[in-house]
């Protein structure tokens, strides 16, 4: 899994009836120091997640479609958790990374 | 998943038979700002998308073969949806990304 | 998907037993110019394509594994297609890329 | 599977119901040698490692979701054992690459 | 599929039930002209190769959990066969490439 940011979301009408009601979200994948790691992608929220929030990010077929319980869904990519904080081992220096 | 723009049909008359009458795209996957995003791909159409379609790219296996309802097809990319607009947080600027 | 060119066969004997029989292909990915994309990569055959053929590559396990109609075979690439052409949008400049 | 160390936990209190009770670890990959190799991710823990540990981590979903032994939970990475050496090929110079 | 060289075996006592009695095998995939591509992995053995091998590798979760008969076994990466020779197609130059 990666940490990301919600930045937006995407809005479509004419789409595949599974994904009707979902919410598909705009992430940018993160560093564990909070700058961008790679380029945004799109994924379904599966726990209400917003605009701002740092989240958990699966980025993987079979795991994402059963994150959202629905098996007949066609997902590549969910969010899974917003995140509280990250303990990094004392030696590494920082304890806690800030978001930009 | 990704965004994508289509760019052009495979043509292919000698393969696999859960193809049969299934359009094979050629998209081009795109960053927010609508620049390309590495290189063109083949992914099968589960919208009825054309060319010149902005469209939800699923790059997966497993997933890709749900969204066009044959479990017993090989593919690894799909067409989704077509996307109506990004809404993007108005703190990062620009509301609506365009395309080239 | 990809698209490849068959450029050869691997020859091995002692090997998985749901292999045998099968063809290994090894193939190399293509830009839609013609250009090699990456390296060559070992494919197994489920349309009977031979050296020099331009072909449709999946790249994705659980997928291949059906196209060769054996779900218990281990195979995480498989050629699907043979491809007549290629039609682009005219907008874009070439009707059909050339193949090197 | 990848070699990794885990350098520290993810703290997240709103999460998919299938994540609770399991350690979200951030793990490092390296590479033979000890460097790094890449980025830190996300692993659940199915071995019970701590900071510190050189661990095998899988990078797939179907497999990490085994791990686990929860199908229905979504995860794409689980570290699914404690490294104890490396036997390297006597010919390539070291025996044992040591960790930084 | 790739190309791969075993170059050492990985040592892990405390470990996932499922791994118990199976080699973990470090494995350097390889171009076809037998130099490295990329960094080394960690593969389950599903044939009995040991170090110096040239062997075909699986690199998907779904196919290596097939390979060595355990659907319940968490392997994203597994060594399918060990390889006999390279035909590339005679325009190519080389009929087989030299390992170093």
């Amino acid at each position: 899994m990666l940490i990301a940011r919600v930045i937006g979301e995407l809005v479509s009408t004419h789409k595949h009836k599974s994904h009707v009601g979902r919410k598909a979200l705009i992430v940018q994948p993160l560093d564990l120091d909070g700058t961008d790691r790679g380029d945004a992608v799109i994924a379904l929220d599966a726990v209400d997640a917003g605009v701002g929030d740092r989240v958990l990010l699966v980025t993987e077929g079979f795991s994402a479609m059963t994150s959202v319980g629905r098996p007949e869904s066609p997902i590549d990519m969910a969010v899974l958790g917003i995140i509280d904080r990250l303990d990094l081992d004392p030696l590494l220096g920082t304890a806690l990374p800030k978001l930009k």
